[in-house]
Parts: C-alpha cells; structure tokens; sequence
C-alpha cells in the first residue's frame, strides 16, 4: 500500500508565533509524543483480505472458541493501559485528566523505549473510587497490562487493590512501586558500600504517601531491621490518634526503635534518610544523623536539602530525583524491565517476589564498581531492561503466578 | 538513544507448529497489527528533561491554565478510540470484546494507512447501553473521536446519540454512517450512469439493523423520492403493530410508494434494490424490477444474490461488499478521509451535511469515467483520503460546528 501524504496539520497547531516556543519543551511536544501505527503493511487488496475481512474474521473466531489464543493473535500480550486521573501529577498536584496527557504520553515513550511495550494513555474524567474501578474493568479487556499513574494517596491504594482483585492481568501503580524498587535498589548499594548490612540499618522516611507507604514495605521485605515514618505531624506510631487507616497499618509494622516526635528529632542517630515528601532539612539535622549517613533527598524539582550541603554534613552517600546530580533514583530503572517481565511471562499479578527481583537486577548491574556517586546505573545502560525483565520473568514462574497458556 | 533489542516474544506467541499456520491470516496476525511508539527521540538526559521530567511539568502547567492548549501539544488532535462491545463483529454477531479485538486493530491499521490517524482499540467488557456511554464518556479526554464499531442495533442508536450530547468531539457509528456514506456516493453515480435522476428513483432496502436505517436517512437527504425499507416480515409501514420505536420512526418517513408486504413484493417495479440483511434474493424477483436496475447485493461474505445472476436478470450496474467483484461498497472509502476532515477542522460532530459532502467527494472522483464496473474509487487511489477530508472540513466549518480555538 502506498502510505499517503501525512495529513495537514490541525488548525493552528505547529505554530511558529507560539508564545511558549522559547522553551525547548513545547516545540518539541506539538501534536504530541506518540503514535499509534501498523506493525504489517497492507499494499493491496490481497492484503486487506488477510488483515481486514474476510481474514481478520477467521481470527476472531478463533479467538472466540478458544481466548487464550488471544495473546498469540492480537497485540494484548505486548499492550498496557497507562491509567491516571489526574490528581497528582508531578509535583504539580490535582492539574485534571487533560493536562496530565503530556506526561502519560511522556511514559508511554519511555516504556517503548526502554521495554519494547505498547503503552495506550487513558485520562479519566472522573476521581471517583468506584467508577474508576469500574472504567478501567470494562476496558481492561484489549491490553495485558494497567500501569496507574499520578493517582492520589490514599485513593490509589484501593483503586490498585480492587483493581488487582478485579482483574487477571498485572495492576501496578508505579508511583508506590517504581520508587520503592528503585529505592530498594539504591540502599542495598549504598549500604554495600558503606559496609553495614541491611539489617542493622536505622531508617527514617519523610513521607506517608504513595511513595513512602511503598518503600517502607519493600524495605522491610528486603531485611531493614528499623524504619520510622513521618507524616508533617511526626513519626507514625501507634499513640496517635490522627492516623488514617493506611498510616496506623504502617505505625504497626515499623518504628521498632521507638521514636517519636518531628522528623528532625527522628532523624538524631539515624542511619538513613529517605525524603519523599518535600519540606527542608537543614545541614545540622544531617550532622546529628549517626556517623557517615546514606541521605536521598528525592523531592522534586527541590531536593529536601542540597546535596552539596548534604555531603558538607557528612553524608557518605547522597541521591536525588534529579538528572542532573549523580545517582538519580528515576523510576524509569524499574517500570520498563517489571513490565517487559511480566509480560513476556505472562503474569497475572506483579508480586513483592517480582519487585524485589527487579530491585536486585537494578544493584547487580553496578555493584562490581560502586562509588559514592554510582549506586545505581545510567537509565541508558543497554543491559538494564533486559537484566530486569529476565529476573522479573523468572520470578514469575518461582511465584506461579503465570497464565496457564502462559 | 539506543533503540533497545526487540523484547523476547511471550512464552509460546511465535508458534510455527501453529494448527492454524496454514491459514496465512493467522501468521500475519501474530502478536497483533499495531503498535504506540515514539513521534519523537529520546536520546540522552538532557532528551529525557524535555520530554519528561521536568520539561514535560511546564506543559503540563500551561494546559492546566488553558486546556484548549491541549489541541496543540499533546496527540489528541489526532488521536481517536474505536469503541466496540463485540456484540455484532463482522458476520460473527456476539463474539465478545477480546475475540473483537484482531478487528478493532484492522481498523486502526486502515485509520492509519489511509487516514494518518492514530486510533486506539477499546474493547468493552459490558453491553449494557448506561455502562457504554459511563465508560467511554470517561476516557474521552485524551482524544479527539469515537468511533464506534460493531454494536448491535438498537442498542448503537442510543450509545451514540447520548455520547455525541455528552461529548464535544465527534462521535461516529461507521456501520451506520461509513456505509450509508459509500452506498450513498455509488448511488448517485449509478444513477448518474444510468440517465436516472435520484428524486425519480424508487428504492428498496432490505434490512432494518443499523446500515438499513442510516442508508435510509441519508438517501432521503441526498434526495432519493421514494424508498421502502423490509425486514424479515416485511415493508415497515405505520399498519404495522409489530415494529420497534426505530423501526416506526423509518415507516413514517419512508414508502411514499405505499408499498407492503413481503420483500419480493416490495421490489415489483423498483429501480433499486439494496441489500444489508443477508438472505436470498432470486433471478426472477430481479427480473420483476424496473428495467435495467441498480441491485447493490452487500451481504458479506455471500451476496443475496451473485453478480452474475444480477446481470443475467438485468442489472445495468452491480456492487457487492466483497473485494473480488467490481464496486465494492467498502467503508474504507469514508472513515479515514471523514476523521481527518474532522480532526483537521477540529470539529466538534459529524453532521449530515459533513457526510454528504464525503459521499459526493468520494462520488466524484470516478464520476468523469463512469462504467458499469467502476461507480467507486478504488480503495488505494492516492486522492481518496486528501479528497474526502478536505470536502467533510469544509462542510464542518460552514456547518459551523468546530471547536473556538480551532
């Protein structure tokens, strides 16, 4: 088939006057990031025959007698749907469906990209709980796979559980779990290279959100011996009467030593700081940190404290969420590899097995030449999607939570 | 960036022991026809800053204080879902949505090829007519259409009228509209071919589902006098106590002639007939028309009647659905050119007279050198696409049913 002349632009739309073409990002975003196109060429009538009718039928009947032979004969098995509604995107907050498109498209390029997978953005117009459970059930049926993104906490706490619960494909939001297996990652190496053992680490997370919610978990389930959580009020423990259901289950699995109060005080003695909710913390906090301390200061675009005053505090070793310092906890690391594993797995769900696989391959590909800045590797190592799909794949299988077609 | 290696297949996909290797259909289908790629490259950190964090944020920002900014940087100006619930796939009928889905990808595959639209399978795990329009009303924000596909009559009627009163992008039913638009553009030239003026021809459908009832209302727009419209029982006229809400809507606008009974009946005398029912239609019952009639016999895969016989009984001019006759009515002929002119125009609906301006610009590219065997364009003549968009645009903006920032 001849492909025909691309259409006209839109009206108005790659306009050259365009106010905001100053800043590199929006010329480079006219019409969007991505594109949806044919993986066989129809030259012909022969060859709408075979892809359209009459061919294209006897597929679906097939796959109507038998649906597992749908993972073979539609893209399903290689598509996800990349699913937020809006409310908490970047650091920008509750900016509605339409302006989070940018960065849903943003995530659907870095999932080709990094993981060969097909990734379809779907903004909601609703922030309901239940209707987006509803909505994403009813169309989950062409793809293989949801990734939630830049849902509120604690909403996407159950809108992941049901959803999981609801459906036989994988459900992940990447907002808890990229992070934490990033996160986990990170520390596992950090703690390498400072030669103390996981389990006898003092943690201290600033934040009860999605984020920290879920790398408390990791963390305990990689070996953490001690981890306290702090909201704004303070440490998360079991006399507060402020908590929400969410935090006071975090209260009663963490906080073994037995802090309290603010964050700061937290801190005095600790191991390890994990920031993921913004605020400051200033150079003396870090100095009454124990001795040579592991600091992420992961909020963006503003780190909690400077690395540069971070290491003149003493930190032996300092992350960021930022490109532009050394060891950037980026979650692109994570996603592409657990799903590119999962998928080629077949797996129903994405267990803490899985996670902690990825988290593992993601330290491995480092650890023979860790330094105090690289504790984690280059989001373009060539190796990475690859080493963390296999691992994420195999542990699949070990947790048997494959498709029995599968 | 370095494109990664492409990912292993899934576990068993490839299968070249495959029962249904002989079938060329299903090699080609494997691991479905479409993808969602990149438009742009991301090559390095500084690549990734302004297509993700933190370019992407100001984007972002600048639709949150404008949405109507989203038209220009993000895909949505040319990106559209195809809506189906499986419930009438083809000549399958209810296959459901998964077994659907190698259609939905055929069809984004046509939309791309001959439309540049990129265009999204949704494939509903519901039939109920509230939940469709809930559901789709929901994920409309990240697109710029609905097509919606395969739905079982009555049920499509309803899903889309309250989707287009919901929505402010075009919504549009193809097995209705598409078709009604091409058997629309073949008349005018049969008729043409034959020294037949549409308001002196009398016209009978066979059928009542959601071709029958669109190719009626759109002949009656394009001026056809007198058209009487069967179903299994016959011609649907007022006497009748038997007919749905629709089916007594079409009786009170049609049958002039004052036509009843069976269809056999019901074609004594006419110059057209035109069927989308499937059953048959015998020799004599063509030889009891009109002289030299129009018989466009559209039932896929077996006509109601074959061409042939049609001839034989007659017939000036002929057409089929299948691509292995002269005149094929083929829908591909409208939906791509018909979005894109949408899009272009950044219309808010699809009206009538958008339509009729499809029908009559895809009629008048063969209307110079008409023959018996050539009263449509072939599918892959280049000016299809560009010819139907620019004409349906125009019709929009003088319908003046585009959005304000387009």
């Amino acid at each position: 088939m001849t492909t025909p002349a691309l259409p006209s632009p839109p009206d108005g739309a790659p306009d050259y006057s365009d106010p905001y073409g100053a800043d590199p990002a929006f010329p480079l975003h006219l019409r969007g990031k991505i594109e949806v196109r044919p993986t066989v060429r129809v030259r012909d009538n022969a060859g709408l025959a075979l892809a359209y009718t009459p061919g294209v039928g006897r597929v679906s009947q097939a796959i109507a007698l038998d649906e597992s032979l749908s993972w073979q004969y539609t893209w399903r098995s290689n598509a996800i749907l990349i699913v937020t509604d809006g409310t908490a995107v970047l650091g920008l907050g509750d900016i509605g469906p339409v302006a989070a498109l940018p960065v849903m498209e943003g995530k659907s390029l870095l999932f080709k990209e990094f993981g060969g997978i097909d990734c379809v953005p779907i903004c909601l117009a609703t922030k309901d709980v239940d209707e987006i459970v509803e909505t994403v059930s009813r169309i989950a049926p062409a793809y293989g796979g949801i990734n939630l993104e830049d849902i509120s906490a604690p909403r996407c706490f159950e809108i992941e559980r049901r959803l999981q619960e609801r459906l036989d494909i994988p459900v992940f939001h990447d907002d808890q779990h990229g992070t934490a297996v990033v996160v986990t990652a990170a520390l596992t190496n950090a703690a390498a290279l400072t030669g103390r053992p996981l389990s006898e680490l003092s943690v201290v997370i600033s934040g009860a959100g999605a984020a920290g919610v879920a790398i408390t978990d990791m963390l305990l389930a990689a070996g953490v011996g001690d981890i306290a959580v702090c909201d704004r009020t303070g440490v998360l423990e079991g006399s507060r009467a402020d908590l929400t259901d969410v935090k006071r289950k975090v209260a009663e699995r963490t906080n073994t030593g037995g802090r309290s109060g603010h964050l700061f005080g937290a801190l005095r003695g600790a191991d390890v700081f994990i920031g993921v909710s913004g605020g400051t913390v200033a150079q003396d906090v870090v100095e009454s940190m124990a001795p040579a301390p592991i600091v992420f200061s992961l909020a963006n675009p503003v780190p909690e404290i400077h690395p540069d005053v971070a290491h003149a505090a003493g930190a032996a070793v300092v992350a960021t969420g930022r490109s532009d310092f050394p060891n950037q906890i980026n979650n692109v690391l994570a996603f592409p590899g657990i799903f590119r594993g999962a998928l080629d797995a077949g797996a129903t769900r994405i267990t803490e097995s899985m996670k902690l696989a990825a988290a593992q391959a993601i330290a491995g590909l480092v650890s023979d030449r860790l330094a105090p800045d690289r504790i984690v590797p280059d989001p373009f190592d060539p190796r990475l999607a690859a080493t963390v799909s296999e691992a994420v794949a195999q542990a699949a299988r070990s947790a048997g939570v494959v498709r029995p077609s599968a």
